[in-house]
C-alpha cells in the first residue's frame, strides 16, 4: 500500500501524458451524442470516484447527473428508456458482475456508455461502447489507493476535453502530489493522535465531499475505525447529535467555494467541543485543533491529490495498531457482486 | 417521540383517505409534462424519503433518477438545462434555505418542480410549481418519525398514480403500521442486546436500502451510537474489514427481490461471525443470530412500515442509555442549511 501510494505522481504524470489523447478522442465521441443526463455506476472506492465525476459534470458542463442504483436494473429487471443518456462505469477491475451487467442492459436500453477502468481487457471494458484506461498499473494492496488518483484524474480529463478545456489546468498535478507524498512523516504524527480513536467522521463539501467518502472508507477498511463522512450540509441534519469531544472529526476544506460553504458546519462543530483536524488552504488558516495545510490547486482538481495525505493516514493509523494495511481482514482484492 | 411513532396508522390512514385525490391531480399534470428524469433534493430523513422514491420512480415508472447535489446550484451558481427533468424536493418542514433556493433556480432551469412537505405554508411549497401536503399534523420531537413515514406514502400515492394505478395497493398500509406500533414491547427485549454497543452496521438493498440509511440516522440522533449504513452491495466494497464480532449488524430483508439479493451478503458476515439481527420475512426466516418478523407487504411498500420497528430501537435504546430522544444534544427540530 505504501509503495502504491508513493507511485501516485509517476501514475498521474503518466496518463497527463498518455490520457490526453484518448480523453479528447472518447470526448469527441460523447459530444456529439450530445447527452442530456449523466448516469455513472461504480461501488466501494470507485463510487468515490463516480460521485466526483458527478460534481465535474453539474459544475463544469451543467448537465444534470445521478449515481445509479444498479440493482433497479439487475435485480428488479428494469429496463428504462436511457436515450440521451450518458452512462459512466468505474471500475478499477472491470469485474464486478453486477456492474458489467448494468452497464450492457444501460446499452441496451440506449444509453451511450463509456466504461473508465484500469484493465482495458475486462469485461467492464469490452461491454462498454467507449473505454477509458487509467494505466495506473498493477495495484496489488486490497486497499486502491493510486487506481483512485487516476480515476479522478482521467474523468477529469474527458469532462475537461468535454467542455472544450485543453487539460491544461491539470499539470501541476503531479508534482502537488508529490509534495503530499512527502509529507508522510506530518502525517504520522497527526496519526498519533488517533491511535485509540475507534469512530470517526470525516466531512466536506463540494467537490471535497468524495473525499471525504473516500478516506472514511480507507481508514475503515485498513483501521477497522468505524469512520462516518458526511457532507458538510447532511452532518448538521441529525448526526451532528453523536459528536462530542471523544469523537474526532476530519474536515477536508481546499481553497475554494466548498470551504465557504464549509464556515458554518465548522462553526457548529467547534461549539460542540469538537477535535477537529483541519486538512486546508489558506481561507481555513483559522480553523480547528490541529492542521495539515494543503498546497494551492484549482478546487475542481484538489480531490485528485487532497486524498493522499488521508491515504497516509490510514496506513499510518493501521500500522500504529498493529494491523496489516496490506491484508485488511476479510477483503479481496476484486469484490464480485450481483 | 413515543407519541408520534404511534401515531403513524392514523396519519397514514388519513394520507390515504385525503391524499388520493391530490395525487392524482399532480399526477395528471406530471404526466402531461413527460419527463424524462427525475432529480430528488432532501436532506437528514427526507433525504432517506428521496433515495426511497428514486428507487419507486427507476422501479415501478422505468424513468432514470438521481439525488440531487443543491450546493452544485447553491454554493457553484450552476444553471443547468433542466427541461424534461422533474425535480421532487422532500423536507417536512419545507424551509431549509438551501433547498428552497435549489427548487427555485430548478424551477428558472426548466424543470417542472414538485415539494413534499408537511407544511402547505412553507416556502418550499410556495417556490415549488406543484405541492403535496403529507398531512402528518404537528412533528414536536427532533428525531423525525411519522413525517418520514409520511412522506413514503405520499411520494408512492403520487408516482403509482402516475403508473396508472389506483392507490389500492396500500390499502393494508395502516393496519402493519398498527401491528408494528404494537409490538414495542419486542424491540426493547432486541435493544437490552445493544445496550453497550457504539457502533453499529444497518445494511438492506433495493427498496429497502432508504430504510437502512434512515434507522442508522435514528440511532445516531437519538442514541449517539455510530450507525452506519450500507447498501448489501456496497458493505463487500470494503466496509466489511471493520465488522467482527463486537460490531453488531441489522439487516432489513423484508420479503422480495432485495432479500434474495442480500443472501450472499448474510452469508458473508456469518463468515465473519458477525452479531446480526434480521428484520425479515418468510424468506429469511433461517437467518440471524437474533430475529424481528415482519408482516407481508408488497415489496415497494413495505418500507412506509417497516421503519417503524426501527424507530422503536433507537427509542428504547436512547431510553436504556439514560439519554432523552426527545432532545437529541445539538440539534434543534429545523436545520437550515445553505
Amino acid at each position: 500500500m505504501a509503495a502504491e501510494v508513493a507511485e501516485q505522481p509517476t501514475v498521474l504524470a503518466r496518463l497527463l501524458a498518455e490520457g490526453a489523447a484518448p480523453a479528447r478522442e472518447v470526448a469527441s465521441i460523447l459530444a456529439g451524442r450530445s447527452p442530456r443526463f449523466v448516469l455513472l455506476a461504480a461501488r466501494g472506492t470507485s463510487d468515490h470516484a463516480a460521485l466526483y465525476a458527478k460534481y465535474l459534470v453539474e459544475v463544469l458542463l451543467g448537465l444534470p447527473a445521478g449515481l445509479a442504483s444498479p440493482s433497479t436494473m439487475t435485480a428488479y429487471g428494469v429496463r428504462p428508456d436511457l436515450r440521451d443518456v450518458l452512462v459512466i462505469s468505474v471500475s478499477q477491475s472491470g469485474t464486478s458482475p453486477d456492474l458489467v451487467e448494468y452497464t450492457e442492459v444501460a446499452r441496451s436500453c440506449g444509453a451511450t456508455t463509456l466504461a473508465v477502468t484500469n484493465a482495458p481487457g475486462s469485461a467492464l471494458a469490452e461491454t462498454a461502447e467507449l473505454h477509458i484506461d487509467v494505466q495506473a498499473g498493477v495495484e496489488r494492496a486490497v486497499a486502491a489507493t493510486k487506481t483512485y488518483s487516476a480515476e479522478l484524474l482521467a474523468l477529469w480529463q474527458v469532462i475537461d476535453a468535454l467542455r472544450g478545456g485543453d487539460g491544461s489546468a491539470a499539470e501541476g498535478v503531479p508534482s502537488r502530489a508529490s509534495q503530499l507524498v512527502g509529507r508522510r512523516h506530518e502525517v504520522a504524527e497527526l496519526a498519533s493522535r488517533y491511535r485509540f480513536a475507534d469512530r470517526m467522521v470525516v466531512t466536506g463539501r463540494g467537490f471535497s465531499y468524495p473525499t471525504a467518502r473516500e478516506a472514511a472508507l480507507k481508514l475503515m477498511e485498513t483501521s477497522y475505525v468505524a469512520a462516518h463522512a458526511f457532507s458538510g450540509a447532511d452532518l448538521l441534519h441529525g448526526p451532528l447529535a453523536m459528536i462530542d469531544e471523544e469523537r474526532p472529526v476530519v474536515a477536508v476544506v481546499p481553497d475554494g467555494v466548498g470551504a465557504t460553504a464549509m464556515a458554518p458546519v465548522v462553526e457548529r462543530l467547534a461549539s460542540r467541543g469538537a477535535d477537529l483536524l483541519v486538512l486546508g488552504g489558506q481561507q481555513t488558516r483559522e480553523w480547528g485543533t490541529a492542521r495539515f495545510t494543503l498546497p494551492p490547486a484549482p478546487e475542481e482538481l484538489a480531490p485528485v491529490t487532497d486524498i493522499v495525505p488521508l491515504q497516509w493516514l490510514a496506513l499510518e493509523m493501521s500500522l500504529a495498531r498493529g494491523f496489516d494495511p496490506d491484508r485488511p481482514r476479510g477483503l479481496s482484492k476484486v469484490t464480485e457482486t450481483w
